[in-house]
Protein backbone atom coordinates (compact mmCIF):
# COMPACT_ATOMS: atom_id res chain seq x y z
CA UNK A 1 0.00 0.00 0.00
CA UNK A 2 1.63 3.21 -0.70
CA UNK A 3 1.36 6.33 2.05
CA UNK A 4 0.04 8.66 -0.63
CA UNK A 5 -1.28 9.10 -4.26
CA UNK A 6 -2.60 11.26 -6.65
CA UNK A 7 -3.46 11.58 -10.56
CA UNK A 8 -2.89 14.24 -13.14
CA UNK A 9 -3.19 14.47 -16.80
CA UNK A 10 -0.37 14.28 -19.52
CA UNK A 11 0.09 17.92 -20.84
CA UNK A 12 0.65 18.72 -24.84
CA UNK A 13 3.91 20.40 -24.33
CA UNK A 14 5.42 17.57 -22.42
CA UNK A 15 4.93 14.79 -25.57
CA UNK A 16 7.99 15.13 -27.73
CA UNK A 17 8.54 14.54 -31.71
CA UNK A 18 8.57 10.45 -31.20
CA UNK A 19 4.65 10.92 -30.28
CA UNK A 20 5.10 10.33 -26.41
CA UNK A 21 5.91 11.74 -23.39
CA UNK A 22 9.84 13.13 -23.20
CA UNK A 23 11.27 11.14 -20.23
CA UNK A 24 12.31 14.42 -17.92
CA UNK A 25 9.17 15.17 -17.70
CA UNK A 26 8.76 11.96 -15.11
CA UNK A 27 11.41 13.98 -12.93
CA UNK A 28 9.39 16.53 -12.34
CA UNK A 29 6.28 14.61 -11.62
CA UNK A 30 7.71 13.01 -9.19
CA UNK A 31 8.43 15.92 -7.48
CA UNK A 32 5.37 17.20 -7.40
CA UNK A 33 4.04 14.06 -6.26
CA UNK A 34 6.89 14.52 -3.18
CA UNK A 35 5.72 18.22 -2.40
CA UNK A 36 1.88 16.66 -2.55
CA UNK A 37 2.69 14.21 -0.15
CA UNK A 38 4.11 16.78 2.27
CA UNK A 39 1.59 18.85 1.97
CA UNK A 40 -0.96 16.54 3.01
CA UNK A 41 0.81 15.33 6.36
CA UNK A 42 0.93 19.00 6.98
CA UNK A 43 4.69 20.04 5.83
CA UNK A 44 6.06 21.82 3.03
CA UNK A 45 9.18 21.19 1.46
CA UNK A 46 10.50 24.89 1.60
CA UNK A 47 10.17 26.07 5.17
CA UNK A 48 11.11 29.37 5.52
CA UNK A 49 13.25 29.56 8.66
CA UNK A 50 13.12 33.09 11.05
CA UNK A 51 17.00 33.92 10.15
CA UNK A 52 15.62 33.94 6.22
CA UNK A 53 17.04 30.75 5.37
CA UNK A 54 15.15 27.82 4.32
CA UNK A 55 14.88 24.31 5.57
CA UNK A 56 14.64 22.50 2.45
CA UNK A 57 15.16 19.27 0.49
CA UNK A 58 17.48 18.49 -2.36
CA UNK A 59 18.29 16.06 -4.20
CA UNK A 60 21.09 13.55 -3.68
CA UNK A 61 19.58 11.05 -6.35
CA UNK A 62 16.87 10.33 -8.43
CA UNK A 63 16.14 7.58 -10.85
CA UNK A 64 13.27 6.46 -13.25
CA UNK A 65 12.79 2.98 -15.39
CA UNK A 66 10.15 3.30 -18.46
CA UNK A 67 8.38 0.59 -18.62
CA UNK A 68 5.29 1.49 -21.58
CA UNK A 69 5.17 5.38 -23.22
CA UNK A 70 2.67 7.76 -22.24
CA UNK A 71 0.55 9.85 -24.54
CA UNK A 72 -0.87 13.11 -24.74
CA UNK A 73 -4.07 13.44 -22.41
CA UNK A 74 -3.35 10.18 -20.82
CA UNK A 75 -4.41 10.42 -17.10
CA UNK A 76 -1.56 8.55 -14.58
CA UNK A 77 -1.67 7.84 -11.23
CA UNK A 78 1.94 8.62 -8.73
CA UNK A 79 1.88 6.20 -5.99
CA UNK A 80 4.75 7.55 -3.32
CA UNK A 81 5.94 5.27 -0.78
CA UNK A 82 8.32 6.12 2.06
CA UNK A 83 11.00 3.47 1.64
CA UNK A 84 13.32 4.92 4.02
CA UNK A 85 13.63 7.06 6.54
CA UNK A 86 17.29 7.97 7.31
CA UNK A 87 18.86 10.93 9.92
CA UNK A 88 19.23 13.44 7.28
CA UNK A 89 17.49 12.07 4.33
CA UNK A 90 14.41 10.36 2.95
CA UNK A 91 13.97 7.68 0.19
CA UNK A 92 10.93 7.77 -1.86
CA UNK A 93 9.68 4.81 -4.53
CA UNK A 94 7.21 6.60 -7.28
CA UNK A 95 5.70 4.13 -9.06
CA UNK A 96 3.06 5.71 -12.00
CA UNK A 97 0.28 3.84 -13.31
CA UNK A 98 -1.96 4.34 -16.01
CA UNK A 99 -5.29 2.50 -15.84
CA UNK A 100 -4.17 -0.96 -14.33
CA UNK A 101 -0.67 -0.72 -15.56
CA UNK A 102 2.36 0.21 -14.17
CA UNK A 103 4.25 2.30 -17.03
CA UNK A 104 7.08 3.34 -14.59
CA UNK A 105 8.66 3.42 -11.33
CA UNK A 106 11.40 5.39 -9.91
CA UNK A 107 13.40 6.40 -6.49
CA UNK A 108 14.64 9.67 -4.94
CA UNK A 109 16.70 10.18 -2.27
CA UNK A 110 16.72 13.82 -0.81
CA UNK A 111 18.77 15.12 2.15
CA UNK A 112 17.35 17.46 4.33
CA UNK A 113 19.16 20.67 4.53
CA UNK A 114 19.26 24.64 5.51
CA UNK A 115 19.15 26.21 2.55
CA UNK A 116 21.37 29.70 2.85
CA UNK A 117 22.09 32.28 1.28
CA UNK A 118 23.52 32.06 -2.70
CA UNK A 119 22.69 28.53 -2.76
CA UNK A 120 25.08 27.37 0.31
CA UNK A 121 23.57 23.87 1.27
CA UNK A 122 23.97 22.13 4.70
CA UNK A 123 22.81 18.82 5.94
CA UNK A 124 20.86 18.60 8.84
CA UNK A 125 18.75 16.02 10.90
CA UNK A 126 15.28 16.13 10.31
CA UNK A 127 13.46 18.06 12.63
CA UNK A 128 11.37 16.24 15.17
CA UNK A 129 7.76 18.01 13.89
CA UNK A 130 8.74 15.88 10.66
CA UNK A 131 9.59 12.57 11.88
CA UNK A 132 6.56 13.06 13.78
CA UNK A 133 4.37 12.94 11.35
CA UNK A 134 6.01 10.76 8.39
CA UNK A 135 4.77 7.81 7.96
CA UNK A 136 6.87 4.66 9.19
CA UNK A 137 8.35 2.60 6.23
CA UNK A 138 6.82 -1.58 6.38
CA UNK A 139 9.61 -3.52 7.56
CA UNK A 140 10.58 -6.49 4.82
CA UNK B 1 38.81 8.67 -20.57
CA UNK B 2 35.55 9.57 -21.59
CA UNK B 3 33.82 8.62 -25.52
CA UNK B 4 33.16 12.20 -26.01
CA UNK B 5 32.69 15.46 -23.61
CA UNK B 6 30.83 18.47 -24.58
CA UNK B 7 30.39 22.01 -22.07
CA UNK B 8 27.35 24.17 -21.53
CA UNK B 9 26.48 27.09 -19.59
CA UNK B 10 23.62 27.36 -16.92
CA UNK B 11 21.23 29.37 -17.93
CA UNK B 12 18.74 31.02 -15.58
CA UNK B 13 15.83 29.55 -15.90
CA UNK B 14 17.38 26.19 -15.20
CA UNK B 15 17.50 27.73 -11.62
CA UNK B 16 14.94 27.55 -8.78
CA UNK B 17 14.12 29.34 -5.54
CA UNK B 18 16.87 27.61 -3.60
CA UNK B 19 19.10 29.57 -6.11
CA UNK B 20 20.68 26.32 -7.76
CA UNK B 21 19.81 24.30 -10.69
CA UNK B 22 16.92 22.69 -10.94
CA UNK B 23 17.70 18.23 -10.48
CA UNK B 24 15.70 18.03 -13.38
CA UNK B 25 17.21 19.78 -16.21
CA UNK B 26 20.18 17.24 -15.54
CA UNK B 27 18.37 14.54 -17.35
CA UNK B 28 17.80 17.04 -20.39
CA UNK B 29 21.37 17.77 -20.05
CA UNK B 30 22.51 14.07 -20.37
CA UNK B 31 20.35 13.81 -23.27
CA UNK B 32 21.66 17.17 -25.10
CA UNK B 33 24.78 15.29 -24.18
CA UNK B 34 24.32 11.76 -26.09
CA UNK B 35 22.27 13.55 -28.80
CA UNK B 36 25.88 15.73 -29.14
CA UNK B 37 27.72 12.50 -29.33
CA UNK B 38 25.80 11.04 -31.77
CA UNK B 39 26.31 13.85 -33.98
CA UNK B 40 29.98 13.53 -33.28
CA UNK B 41 30.18 10.43 -34.94
CA UNK B 42 27.68 10.87 -38.12
CA UNK B 43 25.15 9.70 -36.79
CA UNK B 44 21.09 10.99 -35.53
CA UNK B 45 19.15 10.18 -33.00
CA UNK B 46 15.92 10.41 -34.96
CA UNK B 47 17.11 8.87 -38.38
CA UNK B 48 13.59 8.63 -40.59
CA UNK B 49 12.99 5.69 -42.79
CA UNK B 50 11.31 5.27 -46.13
CA UNK B 51 8.11 4.29 -44.56
CA UNK B 52 7.99 7.36 -42.50
CA UNK B 53 8.80 5.86 -39.28
CA UNK B 54 11.85 6.80 -37.64
CA UNK B 55 14.58 4.94 -35.65
CA UNK B 56 14.84 6.18 -32.71
CA UNK B 57 15.95 5.77 -29.39
CA UNK B 58 13.84 6.17 -26.18
CA UNK B 59 14.70 5.60 -22.65
CA UNK B 60 14.80 2.41 -20.63
CA UNK B 61 15.65 4.10 -17.38
CA UNK B 62 17.89 7.03 -16.28
CA UNK B 63 19.40 8.44 -12.82
CA UNK B 64 21.46 11.07 -11.70
CA UNK B 65 23.51 11.43 -8.25
CA UNK B 66 23.88 14.95 -7.27
CA UNK B 67 27.26 15.93 -5.35
CA UNK B 68 27.70 19.37 -5.68
CA UNK B 69 25.02 22.63 -6.07
CA UNK B 70 25.52 24.21 -9.77
CA UNK B 71 24.65 27.52 -9.94
CA UNK B 72 23.65 30.21 -12.89
CA UNK B 73 26.57 31.22 -15.14
CA UNK B 74 27.97 28.27 -14.18
CA UNK B 75 30.28 26.66 -17.02
CA UNK B 76 30.43 22.38 -17.06
CA UNK B 77 31.59 19.87 -18.43
CA UNK B 78 29.75 16.39 -19.66
CA UNK B 79 31.97 13.28 -20.41
CA UNK B 80 30.06 10.85 -22.13
CA UNK B 81 31.44 7.03 -21.97
CA UNK B 82 29.81 4.05 -23.90
CA UNK B 83 29.40 1.19 -21.28
CA UNK B 84 27.59 -1.15 -22.83
CA UNK B 85 26.80 -2.08 -26.70
CA UNK B 86 23.97 -4.78 -26.20
CA UNK B 87 22.24 -6.21 -28.40
CA UNK B 88 19.21 -3.87 -28.94
CA UNK B 89 20.62 -1.02 -25.88
CA UNK B 90 23.03 1.10 -25.45
CA UNK B 91 23.91 2.01 -21.77
CA UNK B 92 25.69 5.57 -21.53
CA UNK B 93 27.81 6.66 -18.02
CA UNK B 94 27.60 10.59 -17.97
CA UNK B 95 29.82 12.53 -15.59
CA UNK B 96 29.53 16.43 -15.09
CA UNK B 97 32.45 18.22 -13.74
CA UNK B 98 32.70 22.02 -13.11
CA UNK B 99 36.41 22.87 -13.29
CA UNK B 100 38.43 20.01 -11.56
CA UNK B 101 35.21 19.22 -9.44
CA UNK B 102 32.96 16.40 -9.89
CA UNK B 103 29.24 18.09 -9.61
CA UNK B 104 26.90 14.93 -10.47
CA UNK B 105 27.08 11.52 -11.97
CA UNK B 106 24.40 9.24 -14.05
CA UNK B 107 23.82 6.74 -16.26
CA UNK B 108 21.04 5.88 -19.21
CA UNK B 109 19.53 3.41 -21.25
CA UNK B 110 18.28 3.59 -24.24
CA UNK B 111 16.70 0.64 -26.59
CA UNK B 112 17.13 1.43 -30.14
CA UNK B 113 12.92 1.20 -31.60
CA UNK B 114 11.34 1.80 -34.53
CA UNK B 115 8.97 4.83 -33.38
CA UNK B 116 5.87 3.84 -35.69
CA UNK B 117 2.56 6.34 -36.29
CA UNK B 118 0.62 7.16 -32.73
CA UNK B 119 3.45 6.47 -30.58
CA UNK B 120 3.86 3.02 -30.90
CA UNK B 121 7.34 1.79 -30.01
CA UNK B 122 8.94 -2.05 -31.31
CA UNK B 123 12.64 -2.35 -30.23
CA UNK B 124 14.92 -3.91 -32.31
CA UNK B 125 18.85 -4.85 -32.93
CA UNK B 126 21.30 -1.88 -33.46
CA UNK B 127 22.23 -1.26 -36.82
CA UNK B 128 25.27 -2.65 -38.33
CA UNK B 129 26.26 1.21 -39.57
CA UNK B 130 25.70 2.18 -35.99
CA UNK B 131 28.03 -0.37 -34.54
CA UNK B 132 30.47 0.46 -37.00
CA UNK B 133 31.13 3.72 -35.54
CA UNK B 134 30.13 3.85 -31.78
CA UNK B 135 32.94 2.96 -29.39
CA UNK B 136 34.08 0.06 -28.04
CA UNK B 137 33.59 0.35 -24.05
CA UNK B 138 37.02 -0.46 -22.26
CA UNK B 139 36.81 -4.07 -20.74
CA UNK B 140 37.10 -3.53 -16.73
CA UNK C 1 -17.51 36.71 -17.94
CA UNK C 2 -14.77 33.94 -19.07
CA UNK C 3 -16.05 31.56 -21.24
CA UNK C 4 -14.03 29.11 -18.76
CA UNK C 5 -11.50 29.06 -15.42
CA UNK C 6 -9.28 26.75 -14.17
CA UNK C 7 -7.22 27.01 -11.04
CA UNK C 8 -3.64 25.03 -10.59
CA UNK C 9 -1.04 25.53 -8.30
CA UNK C 10 1.90 26.74 -8.93
CA UNK C 11 5.24 23.92 -8.72
CA UNK C 12 8.07 24.12 -7.20
CA UNK C 13 10.28 23.45 -10.41
CA UNK C 14 8.41 26.48 -11.77
CA UNK C 15 10.33 28.93 -9.74
CA UNK C 16 13.89 30.43 -10.40
CA UNK C 17 16.66 31.96 -7.99
CA UNK C 18 15.14 35.45 -7.85
CA UNK C 19 12.51 33.44 -5.54
CA UNK C 20 9.44 33.69 -8.19
CA UNK C 21 7.96 32.18 -11.04
CA UNK C 22 9.91 31.86 -14.10
CA UNK C 23 7.94 33.99 -16.50
CA UNK C 24 8.35 30.96 -19.51
CA UNK C 25 5.97 28.75 -17.22
CA UNK C 26 3.31 31.75 -18.16
CA UNK C 27 3.11 30.33 -21.52
CA UNK C 28 2.35 27.18 -20.56
CA UNK C 29 -0.01 27.50 -18.27
CA UNK C 30 -2.18 29.59 -21.06
CA UNK C 31 -1.72 26.44 -23.36
CA UNK C 32 -2.95 24.00 -20.70
CA UNK C 33 -5.83 26.12 -19.93
CA UNK C 34 -6.75 26.88 -23.89
CA UNK C 35 -6.76 22.72 -23.83
CA UNK C 36 -8.84 22.51 -20.61
CA UNK C 37 -11.39 24.68 -22.55
CA UNK C 38 -11.41 22.78 -25.65
CA UNK C 39 -12.12 19.57 -23.24
CA UNK C 40 -14.66 21.64 -21.34
CA UNK C 41 -16.73 21.64 -24.47
CA UNK C 42 -15.91 18.20 -25.63
CA UNK C 43 -12.79 18.67 -28.09
CA UNK C 44 -9.32 18.11 -28.00
CA UNK C 45 -6.85 20.25 -29.39
CA UNK C 46 -5.19 17.32 -31.71
CA UNK C 47 -7.45 15.43 -33.55
CA UNK C 48 -6.24 12.46 -35.11
CA UNK C 49 -7.66 12.43 -38.74
CA UNK C 50 -8.50 9.09 -40.73
CA UNK C 51 -5.24 9.33 -43.05
CA UNK C 52 -2.77 9.72 -39.92
CA UNK C 53 -2.59 13.47 -39.99
CA UNK C 54 -3.85 15.58 -36.82
CA UNK C 55 -5.69 18.23 -36.93
CA UNK C 56 -4.21 20.67 -34.60
CA UNK C 57 -3.99 24.54 -33.30
CA UNK C 58 0.01 25.88 -33.73
CA UNK C 59 0.17 29.50 -32.10
CA UNK C 60 0.46 32.55 -34.55
CA UNK C 61 1.36 34.13 -31.80
CA UNK C 62 0.94 34.98 -27.98
CA UNK C 63 1.84 37.58 -25.55
CA UNK C 64 1.72 37.98 -21.76
CA UNK C 65 2.01 40.94 -19.91
CA UNK C 66 3.50 40.39 -15.58
CA UNK C 67 1.88 42.71 -13.28
CA UNK C 68 2.58 40.89 -9.95
CA UNK C 69 5.41 37.95 -8.97
CA UNK C 70 3.76 34.60 -8.44
CA UNK C 71 5.83 32.70 -5.47
CA UNK C 72 5.81 28.34 -4.82
CA UNK C 73 2.66 27.14 -3.98
CA UNK C 74 0.52 30.11 -4.95
CA UNK C 75 -3.14 28.84 -6.15
CA UNK C 76 -3.87 31.07 -9.35
CA UNK C 77 -6.89 31.16 -11.64
CA UNK C 78 -7.25 31.08 -15.31
CA UNK C 79 -10.09 32.79 -16.65
CA UNK C 80 -10.21 31.86 -20.45
CA UNK C 81 -12.45 34.49 -23.33
CA UNK C 82 -12.61 33.44 -26.55
CA UNK C 83 -12.01 37.36 -27.94
CA UNK C 84 -12.01 36.40 -31.78
CA UNK C 85 -13.30 33.57 -33.97
CA UNK C 86 -11.75 34.06 -37.50
CA UNK C 87 -12.35 31.58 -40.66
CA UNK C 88 -8.93 29.58 -39.64
CA UNK C 89 -7.92 30.80 -36.48
CA UNK C 90 -8.52 31.75 -32.59
CA UNK C 91 -7.86 34.15 -30.75
CA UNK C 92 -8.12 34.10 -27.10
CA UNK C 93 -7.49 36.59 -23.76
CA UNK C 94 -6.44 34.56 -20.72
CA UNK C 95 -6.24 36.81 -17.00
CA UNK C 96 -4.71 35.43 -14.00
CA UNK C 97 -5.68 36.02 -10.85
CA UNK C 98 -4.15 35.27 -7.38
CA UNK C 99 -7.60 35.76 -5.11
CA UNK C 100 -9.07 39.21 -5.86
CA UNK C 101 -5.21 40.71 -7.54
CA UNK C 102 -4.93 39.77 -11.49
CA UNK C 103 -1.23 38.66 -11.76
CA UNK C 104 -1.07 38.42 -15.38
CA UNK C 105 -2.82 38.83 -18.57
CA UNK C 106 -1.82 37.37 -22.10
CA UNK C 107 -3.45 36.52 -25.41
CA UNK C 108 -2.71 33.89 -27.64
CA UNK C 109 -4.10 33.36 -31.46
CA UNK C 110 -4.06 29.89 -32.83
CA UNK C 111 -4.43 28.77 -36.24
CA UNK C 112 -6.37 25.68 -37.34
CA UNK C 113 -3.92 23.61 -39.38
CA UNK C 114 -3.95 19.95 -40.60
CA UNK C 115 -0.59 18.77 -38.91
CA UNK C 116 1.06 16.42 -41.61
CA UNK C 117 4.13 13.99 -41.55
CA UNK C 118 7.30 15.41 -40.64
CA UNK C 119 5.79 18.56 -39.16
CA UNK C 120 4.79 20.22 -42.72
CA UNK C 121 1.36 22.74 -41.15
CA UNK C 122 -1.45 23.59 -43.83
CA UNK C 123 -3.85 25.66 -42.33
CA UNK C 124 -7.21 25.38 -43.07
CA UNK C 125 -10.99 26.83 -42.17
CA UNK C 126 -11.87 26.25 -38.25
CA UNK C 127 -14.69 22.82 -38.97
CA UNK C 128 -18.56 23.70 -38.56
CA UNK C 129 -18.38 21.20 -35.48
CA UNK C 130 -15.91 23.38 -33.77
CA UNK C 131 -17.64 26.12 -34.74
CA UNK C 132 -20.88 24.64 -33.53
CA UNK C 133 -19.76 24.55 -29.93
CA UNK C 134 -17.14 27.60 -29.47
CA UNK C 135 -18.64 30.51 -27.63
CA UNK C 136 -19.12 33.50 -29.38
CA UNK C 137 -17.19 36.26 -28.35
CA UNK C 138 -19.39 39.18 -27.16
CA UNK C 139 -19.56 42.33 -29.41
CA UNK C 140 -18.08 45.35 -27.93
CA UNK D 1 21.78 45.95 -37.65
CA UNK D 2 21.42 44.05 -34.54
CA UNK D 3 23.17 44.86 -31.59
CA UNK D 4 24.06 41.21 -30.70
CA UNK D 5 23.18 37.71 -32.45
CA UNK D 6 23.83 34.21 -31.26
CA UNK D 7 23.11 31.33 -32.68
CA UNK D 8 21.45 27.60 -30.90
CA UNK D 9 20.79 24.45 -31.64
CA UNK D 10 17.23 22.80 -31.50
CA UNK D 11 17.19 20.18 -28.59
CA UNK D 12 15.18 17.14 -29.42
CA UNK D 13 13.61 17.57 -25.85
CA UNK D 14 11.77 20.91 -27.18
CA UNK D 15 9.65 19.47 -29.80
CA UNK D 16 6.24 18.36 -29.00
CA UNK D 17 3.69 15.49 -30.75
CA UNK D 18 3.39 17.78 -33.71
CA UNK D 19 7.01 17.52 -34.68
CA UNK D 20 8.09 20.79 -34.60
CA UNK D 21 9.45 23.10 -31.47
CA UNK D 22 6.61 23.65 -28.63
CA UNK D 23 6.37 27.84 -28.81
CA UNK D 24 7.33 28.09 -25.18
CA UNK D 25 10.96 27.20 -26.03
CA UNK D 26 10.91 30.60 -27.92
CA UNK D 27 10.66 32.35 -24.60
CA UNK D 28 13.43 30.87 -23.06
CA UNK D 29 15.73 31.27 -26.27
CA UNK D 30 14.95 35.23 -26.17
CA UNK D 31 15.69 35.23 -22.15
CA UNK D 32 19.01 33.64 -22.90
CA UNK D 33 20.06 35.36 -26.14
CA UNK D 34 19.52 38.66 -23.94
CA UNK D 35 21.34 37.28 -21.10
CA UNK D 36 24.25 36.78 -23.73
CA UNK D 37 24.20 40.24 -24.86
CA UNK D 38 24.32 41.07 -21.31
CA UNK D 39 27.33 38.67 -20.77
CA UNK D 40 28.62 40.25 -23.97
CA UNK D 41 29.26 43.85 -22.78
CA UNK D 42 30.18 43.00 -19.73
CA UNK D 43 26.99 42.92 -17.48
CA UNK D 44 25.32 40.03 -15.64
CA UNK D 45 21.26 39.73 -15.40
CA UNK D 46 21.82 39.23 -11.76
CA UNK D 47 24.19 41.05 -9.77
CA UNK D 48 25.11 40.37 -6.14
CA UNK D 49 24.55 43.58 -4.10
CA UNK D 50 26.59 44.24 -0.60
CA UNK D 51 23.22 43.39 1.30
CA UNK D 52 22.40 40.27 -0.30
CA UNK D 53 19.83 41.29 -2.58
CA UNK D 54 20.68 41.44 -6.49
CA UNK D 55 19.95 43.81 -9.01
CA UNK D 56 17.65 41.89 -11.55
CA UNK D 57 15.81 41.85 -14.38
CA UNK D 58 12.03 40.46 -14.79
CA UNK D 59 9.78 40.87 -17.54
CA UNK D 60 7.06 43.33 -17.95
CA UNK D 61 5.53 41.76 -20.85
CA UNK D 62 7.19 39.19 -23.58
CA UNK D 63 5.29 38.22 -26.96
CA UNK D 64 6.68 35.99 -29.92
CA UNK D 65 5.03 35.74 -33.56
CA UNK D 66 5.77 32.23 -34.92
CA UNK D 67 6.10 32.55 -38.78
CA UNK D 68 7.61 28.93 -39.50
CA UNK D 69 7.89 25.83 -37.72
CA UNK D 70 11.27 24.72 -36.40
CA UNK D 71 12.67 21.21 -36.51
CA UNK D 72 14.98 18.58 -34.40
CA UNK D 73 18.69 19.65 -34.75
CA UNK D 74 17.96 23.28 -37.05
CA UNK D 75 20.26 25.71 -36.57
CA UNK D 76 18.80 29.52 -35.64
CA UNK D 77 20.41 32.39 -35.08
CA UNK D 78 18.75 35.15 -32.72
CA UNK D 79 19.08 38.56 -33.46
CA UNK D 80 18.66 41.09 -30.36
CA UNK D 81 18.27 44.41 -30.80
CA UNK D 82 17.88 47.51 -28.12
CA UNK D 83 14.87 49.07 -29.12
CA UNK D 84 14.25 51.28 -26.17
CA UNK D 85 15.99 52.71 -22.91
CA UNK D 86 13.93 53.75 -20.44
CA UNK D 87 14.42 55.04 -16.89
CA UNK D 88 13.46 52.16 -15.49
CA UNK D 89 12.98 49.54 -18.08
CA UNK D 90 14.64 47.94 -21.59
CA UNK D 91 12.72 46.67 -24.27
CA UNK D 92 14.22 44.13 -26.45
CA UNK D 93 13.50 43.26 -30.67
CA UNK D 94 14.54 39.85 -30.71
CA UNK D 95 13.86 38.26 -34.91
CA UNK D 96 15.42 34.34 -35.32
CA UNK D 97 16.39 33.24 -38.60
CA UNK D 98 16.81 29.78 -39.90
CA UNK D 99 19.61 30.39 -42.88
CA UNK D 100 18.00 33.22 -44.74
CA UNK D 101 14.34 33.01 -43.50
CA UNK D 102 13.19 34.92 -40.48
CA UNK D 103 11.00 31.76 -38.52
CA UNK D 104 10.07 34.22 -35.39
CA UNK D 105 10.26 37.54 -33.90
CA UNK D 106 9.38 38.57 -30.76
CA UNK D 107 9.86 41.65 -27.84
CA UNK D 108 10.25 41.57 -24.18
CA UNK D 109 10.40 44.70 -21.72
CA UNK D 110 12.18 44.12 -18.73
CA UNK D 111 12.22 46.10 -15.37
CA UNK D 112 15.22 47.02 -13.72
CA UNK D 113 14.34 45.41 -10.13
CA UNK D 114 15.66 45.37 -6.78
CA UNK D 115 15.40 41.54 -5.77
CA UNK D 116 14.85 41.39 -2.37
CA UNK D 117 14.44 38.35 0.07
CA UNK D 118 11.44 36.42 -0.65
CA UNK D 119 10.88 37.90 -4.00
CA UNK D 120 9.65 41.12 -3.23
CA UNK D 121 10.80 43.63 -6.27
CA UNK D 122 11.23 47.04 -6.24
CA UNK D 123 12.08 49.09 -9.66
CA UNK D 124 14.61 51.19 -9.87
CA UNK D 125 16.67 53.54 -12.05
CA UNK D 126 19.09 51.69 -14.61
CA UNK D 127 22.42 52.42 -12.52
CA UNK D 128 24.96 54.35 -14.82
CA UNK D 129 27.26 51.23 -15.48
CA UNK D 130 24.77 49.69 -17.47
CA UNK D 131 23.97 52.37 -19.52
CA UNK D 132 27.31 53.36 -20.10
CA UNK D 133 27.44 50.03 -22.07
CA UNK D 134 23.98 49.34 -23.49
CA UNK D 135 24.22 50.30 -26.95
CA UNK D 136 21.79 53.48 -27.50
CA UNK D 137 19.06 52.25 -30.01
CA UNK D 138 18.81 53.72 -33.58
CA UNK D 139 16.07 56.55 -33.85
CA UNK D 140 13.42 56.12 -36.50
Amino acid sequence: MPHFSVTRRVEFSETDMAGIVHFANYYRWMEEAEHDFFRSIGLTIMRRLPDGSYLGWPRVSAQCSFERPLFYADTIELRVTVERIGFKSLTFAIEMYKGEHRVAHGRMKTACCLCKAEGALESVEIPADYLAVIPVPETK
